[in-house]
């Protein structure tokens, strides 16, 4: 678990590196695990990123993982599990009353595809209610724990960013992975629509909802990759002098504050010096309906997923959750269907602008996470891309006036992940050097 | 159970008497569920339509509905579940020798809304694995017990067929709703795609995937929508005289056989007799490319769908789900984004076409079901009314050159369900005339 401090000088990329120290740790799952809970018992009363944790039960099965012939790839890395994926030895609550005592005995195929990894799967961190708009978790932002960590994925956010673990699995519809990660200040990414698969994850809007994940640096990301997806591979370190970036600001630049202006503009001159290639990409007029078409084909498709919840317990259910599975504010199916044809065409549309450029940078958030725990943040630069189904992955770096986190998100045509990836590690760095 | 056939001269559509019948029935679910085991014992060592079905079990459900004090719309109706769906008190095997143990206590959201409305969750269907192209099971057409009665929804379609129920739930990813229907002659729907929700049933191909359901009548696939499905609201029945009636034979229609060309022109003689206008509808050229992108995307949401399965228990898989989920005939993710996108504009550009229609008819398979077990039959005339999104209705009432049953299908623009289901159950009835 040393991160990729120790690949200086090896001529080795990092990821190779931080693959192999996994495979081949020498440190037992059981010290591992060991550290991580210490980490929680210390911070996780004031951060409350943990929906459910059980020790004895994480220490037994590092044990288990310590006593196994076959190291996988992530042998005995601790990993939070958001708690609307399910697993076979863990409740799995969605953040709602309605699943208090639900503990179905199945893992997400996910989860199967971690352990079959070495992973240990600490336990299941808060999520906002069915990771939808009802209820919020109450989980704090580490950074200031006045303040919200972001949601859905609040808890695994949290407990990336706080130390807890280097690795932890979200989910977002709207912009409930990167959104967190910019407020908290951590790596995450949100994968191309469908790359991994969404099997015992609860659903809320299937042509949006993605499976993804936060990360203690780019390289624990790119691990994650390799587990998930089939097929995936790393795309080879870019150099930063004579890479074409594109800037997005979006038509909803109007909601950017100060400090995401700052962000971008810092991290365009970073790249200037660098020697890249720096231009704006300006979206085309039928781009600024795409946050209508988001929210148009989210509460339709919300409706579909929480029917039964709202059938068999209503009033289990917190109002932001009704209001989505009930009809009053639903504009009927010739405009969700109007939403999917131009969501279609602006997909098209965007790769041939985003195949111009190696990265497409991009704001995470409109600012710093607010203050309070009422609301988890608005997701106004997430919902585009969400539907778009691009690669969008949070670099974090910068802060606001407040001094908290605030990130950028680098994005690239559909199934572009790795390059996606790879040139975001690349920009980050350049905000540490 | 009745059927509609007490309805006559009562005033009101029979779906609605129907629904009253079974809303208000004095009839036990448990002498329900004897006549319906006692026709199961009888026949299902020859058809084989069941996974799993436990009698004494399904008695003690039955009387516990028949304790209850409110009684749902489908109250003591016993309905089979194809066994890709998740059921709290019973195995799903997903057709599958790596599932053989598998019980996860856990409803899918269908099975909890069909539980709500008072259903009798009456045993496992048989479906070929995972719902997809591997191993078929050894289900038999009521028909012709010597054919295949198709698939991946097998069992349901038999079951439904053959007696033994009055409604069965299947899904389809290419035809595996539509074209069993059609060689067991039973009614049949695949809905618009997102109407239902999926959790808890197995991905296959996540744009595609649907949950459908077969039926005694087409008044029980209504009640069925109406059960499952947020604000379903039944159409007003429609007079044929003057409806506006397509013939779609499809860039396909080389592959149809006699039977199916008699079908349809059965049909359209039947039509302009009860005075519809009948028309051919030509479809535009690039909609000849549809069922290689149909297959395109298929191919490459199974591959991340059956990763963890590859992954955890490769043995256990047929060589068929192995092709899926190994590497070897994946053309790459530019034909698959391709594919999506030609999809798209085929969505829209086929609504605006059949907007001009009351409702479209189309073949429902290739002909009759071929002779033996070992394969299901062409998902020819299925897989491209799947990616287009739309409803797809079989009308049973044709028979082939072997006497086995041979539909035909309605269907019409994305969400058109309740009118495509009023248009289905009119043009079936000109059959029975």
């Amino acid at each position: 678990m040393s991160g990729t401090d120790e690949s200086a000088g090896s001529g080795l990329p990092e990821a190779t590196i931080l693959r192999n120290q996994l495979a081949r740790s020498s440190v037992t799952a059981e010290s591992i695990a060991h550290s991580a809970l210490d980490r929680i018992r210390l911070r996780d009363p004031l951060i409350q990123a943990w929906r459910h944790l059980a020790p004895v039960d994480v220490l037994e099965a590092a044990r288990q993982l310590d006593r196994a012939v076959r190291r996988g790839l992530l042998h005995g890395i601790p990993i939070g599990i958001k708690d609307n994926i399910l697993t076979r030895d863990m409740p799995t609550r969605y953040g709602s009353a309605a699943y208090e005592d639900f503990s179905p005995g199945l893992d997400a195929a996910c989860v199967r595809l971690l352990r079959e990894a070495g992973a240990l799967i600490l336990g299941k961190t808060h999520t906002v209610e069915f990771a939808s708009t009802g209820l919020p978790p109450p989980t704090r932002n580490p950074a200031n724990s006045s303040h919200t960590p972001g949601g859905s994925s609040s808890g695994s956010a949290a407990a990336v960013a706080d130390g807890h673990v280097p690795l932890a699995l979200g989910t977002q519809t709207g912009g409930s992975i990167i959104r967190p990660a910019s407020f908290c200040g951590v790596w995450a990414v949100k994968p191309s629509w469908n790359l991994v698969s969404l099997e015992g994850v609860k659903p809320f809007a299937p042509s949006l909802d993605t499976l993804g994940w936060f990360g203690r640096s780019a390289d624990y990301l790119l691990v994650l990759y390799e587990t998930l997806v089939p097929d995936f591979v790393q795309a080879p370190t870019p150099d930063l002098k004579g890479a074409r970036i594109g800037i997005c600001r979006t038509p909803l630049w109007p909601l950017a504050s100060a400090c995401v202006a700052g962000a971008l503009a810092r991290t365009e001159a970073l790249l200037v010096q660098a020697g890249a290639s720096v231009s704006d990409i300006n979206l085309p007029s039928d781009f600024a309906n795409l946050s209508a078409a988001h929210l148009a084909i989210m509460r339709s498709e919300g409706r579909t997923a929480f029917l039964a919840d709202l059938r068999l317990s209503p009033d289990q259910l917190s109002p932001g959750i009704r209001r989505y599975a009930e009809a009053d504010w639903i504009q009927g199916s010739a405009e969700v269907l109007k939403a999917h044809d131009l969501a279609a065409r602006c997909r098209a549309g965007f790769d041939d602008i985003a195949a111009r450029f190696d990265v497409i940078l991009t704001p995470s958030s409109t600012g710093e996470a607010p203050m309070g725990l009422s609301a988890t943040g608005d997701l106004a630069f997430n919902g585009l891309w969400t539907l778009l189904q691009v690669p969008c992955v949070n670099i974090p770096g910068h802060a606001g006036k407040s001094g908290l986190p605030v990130g950028i998100t680098a994005t690239g045509p559909r199934r572009s992940d790795a390059v996606t990836l790879a040139m975001a590690k690349a920009v980050g760095a350049l905000f540490h050097t």
